[in-house]
């Protein structure tokens, strides 16, 4: 079952070509000293003996890779990892017996059989439908019977914290084609979703009352996973952040130090649904690697980018386009091995199976994996032997390809809808919008300074009211002062995001129908006739 | 499918034998303002919708009940929990369209199906093997069919930090059923995990620089947990542990404040095998009323506990048998509201499926809610589905029973058949113990000081001498120095931590074989003929 499948066919030749040669491939002049990537030891405590990929690693060297070292808090300097876990290392003579670890036998797991049956859908290339035929079964069995190399007996039991070395292959081949990071000593951990993963790099890249940079509006859960650490987001985002981050002033910031964190959601940013294009993407990297910063990207709608709305750009016919036409991660671009990047299935595959991955330096992932060793452990072993199922055994990596392809074009269709329906029901003179390019939000502005009684309200208790007269009306959206970074930072704005993945198009055109008549209430305008 | 069945018939009546009449059960005179148990109202937002349970529900009244807010963390108390997922409120309303969460919908989740084959065990009861023909199915669609009140559509997507709503109402009442909380205002929350889930306690009720009390040797995890949030362990494990807390001077503990947090592993101790009696227990709740601790009680094992080893107790022939032979749980004696249980199915069911709860007053349970839902998010929903299936739906209460019934006889069986290899490869003049009476390991004591160069040696270094020896000879055995909770205070002690979980029978038999030898031959002993 394990099968031959080969990758699909793109390759760095293909991706290269995506960067302009004005990006530097290769070690600068006043680079460290530079390691021989043939040599350089990977710590892969088993992940890699499952790998496949090992000839397509990158041979590019470090540039000015920075010592992670000087970026993690005392808290994740002082982790130790799990003495117990550690203590696996003692069994590599097969011949030991362990005694050692609490381990139930896999007799004492209830379940002795699971099964699953993928979802058939549209076929862009073929334009057929997959068949839906297949069902794909694991037992306690399948390791010992040499029918899979990852079984129940696996899946239920234990698990190291940076997930399966099983599934964990899959992952590394998958970063390797989308993102192949340009430095050689990347690794990846898996994660319970970027909320987590989140949650755990600020703890191990932050101190309590220290800043980190993030957009004005950025993901609310975001801030508040920050906010109880004692972190505060702070950005300027205009053309001169490089000149703003200069001239940090400790005094304007309760005493906080200049930040070395840069949190960015690149790609159909939420809650503003912008996609930043690769020569801004260039610029941040240089920002950062002027003012030493660690750039943390959360990226969990990379492949729902779209073309832009209202284009007549050809559909997209093979997975060689479709990655040809993503722009590239800020992962892609890391010479210096500065980004932290956080994946997930929530927004692809499934958000229930609470699974998603990180990719970094591995000195990075050896502290995230110290970490989770002693909190979150692994994710589900069942998550992971059901997608291990689906996207190795079954789909491959051109199978999950064109399972992306399928959702970007349900999503370009549901953006398309939704803006329509926003032209014929929102009055264009008081509410604009720029159409979403990716993922799953389209952000509405309102020219609040419109309102009767704009003179005598501030801009929140405008958005408060028109909030509270749309869920009257029936439709409830997200309030934009939710998803501002700085709480304590006046803004003189009102936003609303809406999303186009939730509720079936009727409803969506219904519901910015009823937003419509909300705005026209509360501005008391003229319904259109 | 849901079904109609009953939860089994063990009841508050038969549970209360188990209490002597000493325990209060009553408002005390001295109490504060008591609350009528029929208007508390239960914070539920959604759980309880799906509870049948209602009517068991105790009536006792909190008598010395804490203020759980007086222990709450800085970072705790600023939790705000998630904005976007309290927004799900404006939606009672069953006419209101949301657009305002990106929570995909279910054609997007690429599986169809999923089925699974539920293991067959020894009935103790009927002496005759459960069937295994059954397959338990779930679809997308079978809460609209109304074949289930839980699918792949749910598990799948996003879910509250609690847990889903239906998996809970089983842990409800499972809890109500064999812990019976004397106060009316429990609340449970899922977890991830009892490791991830010990984390969030910490930070939900530590500062960093604080001690919290426990075993003099504990589980090696939770120390090293602990260690990177600047929280240290102490405890003097004696019969005045009261005069012991009452006598804190911070001074001898870096400044650190008085304890107000108390760990404990009463069943099958990790890593001593141990098991607090009930007056053991009451003594400990004692001292914690007395010195205002939160007991933070880990108890994975406690439904592994075993009969005294060699007695010629009778076999468990029913449910209501076995409920009846538990020592009664901290949560079970908890008339203040001063425990957190942390309950886990990692020993019982599967650790792979990272599912576990814990159980505490509801104000305590709210908090745990507002660090999960911008962290861990919730336990896999596909590790949810599957529990539900077999818990629920195809065991029932009454079912799982009688496979923890199974368990307790496989791990006893393996328990005597382990300590029946000490007796025959272990010197016993250099090598002690006392029998496990609960959960999966077995702890040695080793007479050091018998070694021929104690003189010269500490007792860490021959720990170490035997630990390599026995690596050598083949067998892998877990270091007592490992699970110290105070890891600055000296300690001339040694022991090892073996489990009879792990390994087959045979092979547990000749690691024990292996570790005497090694202990053969540091001590320079003659190996009996």
């Amino acid at each position: 079952m394990s099968g031959s499948r080969s990758p699909i066919s793109i390759r760095r030749e293909d991706q290269s070509q995506l960067l302009n040669e004005e990006w530097p491939r290769q070690a600068a002049p006043n680079n460290s000293k530079p390691r021989a990537a043939s040599t350089s030891p990977r710590p892969d405590d088993g992940i890699l003996s499952y790998r496949k990929a090992d000839c397509f690693f990158p041979t590019f060297q470090p540039t000015n890779l920075l010592s992670p070292v000087a970026y993690i808090s005392a808290e994740s300097a002082n982790r130790t990892g799990s003495t117990l876990k550690k203590a696996v290392e003692h069994l590599s003579n097969p011949n030991t017996i362990s005694l050692g670890g609490g381990i139930p036998l896999s007799d004492f797991f209830p379940i002795d059989g699971i099964s699953l049956r993928p979802s058939s859908f549209d076929n862009v290339e073929t334009r057929e439908k997959t068949s839906s035929q297949t069902t794909l079964h694991a037992t306690k069995h399948d390791i010992a019977d040499d029918t899979s190399v990852y079984d129940l007996s696996v899946a239920l039991n234990y698990c190291p914290g940076y997930g399966s070395a099983q599934f964990m292959r899959w992952i590394i081949e998958h970063t390797e084609i989308v993102h192949d990071p340009p430095y050689a000593d990347w690794q990846c951990s898996m994660t319970i979703g970027n909320t987590s993963a989140f949650d755990m790099c600020l703890r191990m890249l932050t101190e309590p009352g220290d800043c980190i940079l993030a957009d004005k509006y950025t993901y609310s859960s975001s801030v508040e996973t920050a906010m109880p650490l004692g972190v505060k987001c702070r950005w300027e985002s205009s053309s001169s952040e490089s000149t703003w981050i200069a001239r940090w002033n400790p005094a304007e910031h309760n005493n906080a130090r200049k930040p070395s964190l840069l949190y960015v959601i690149p790609t159909g940013q939420n809650p503003t649904g912008t996609t930043q294009s690769l020569q801004r993407r260039k610029a941040i990297y240089r920002v950062a690697q002027k003012h030493d910063l660690i750039i943390l990207e959360d990226d969990p709608y990379y492949f729902l980018q779209m073309d832009e709305y209202g284009s007549t750009a050809s559909e997209i016919q093979s997975p060689v386009e479709f990655f040809k036409r993503l722009v590239p991660s800020y992962l892609r671009l890391d010479i210096d091995g500065r980004v932290m990047r956080m994946d997930s299935f929530s927004k692809v595959v499934s958000p229930g199976a609470r699974l998603g991955w990180i990719t970094a330096p591995a000195q990075l992932i050896e502290r995230y994996k110290s970490h989770s060793d002693v909190s979150t452990q692994s994710p589900s072993g069942l998550s992971q032997l059901v997608f291990f199922k689906l996207l190795d055994e079954h789909w491959g990596h051109e199978g999950y390809t064109r399972w992306l392809m399928h959702l970007r074009k349900q999503y370009t269709m549901r953006r398309d809808f939704i803006l329509s329906a926003c032209e014929r029901y929102l009055p264009r003179q008081i509410v604009s919008w720029e159409p979403a390019n990716a993922g799953m939000f389209q952000w509405l502005k309102v020219d609040w300074e419109q309102h009767p009684n704009a003179k005598d309200k501030i801009a929140d208790l405008i958005e408060e009211e028109i909030w509270l007269e749309s869920i009257s009306a029936g439709a409830l959206v997200g309030r934009g002062s939710w998803f501002r970074s700085s709480k304590d930072v006046p803004c003189n704005e009102v936003f609303y995001r809406t999303t186009f993945a939730a509720a079936p198009l009727p409803k969506i055109e219904e519901a910015i129908k009823r937003f419509g008549e909300a705005i026209h209430k509360v501005f008391e305008l003229k319904e259109k006739s």
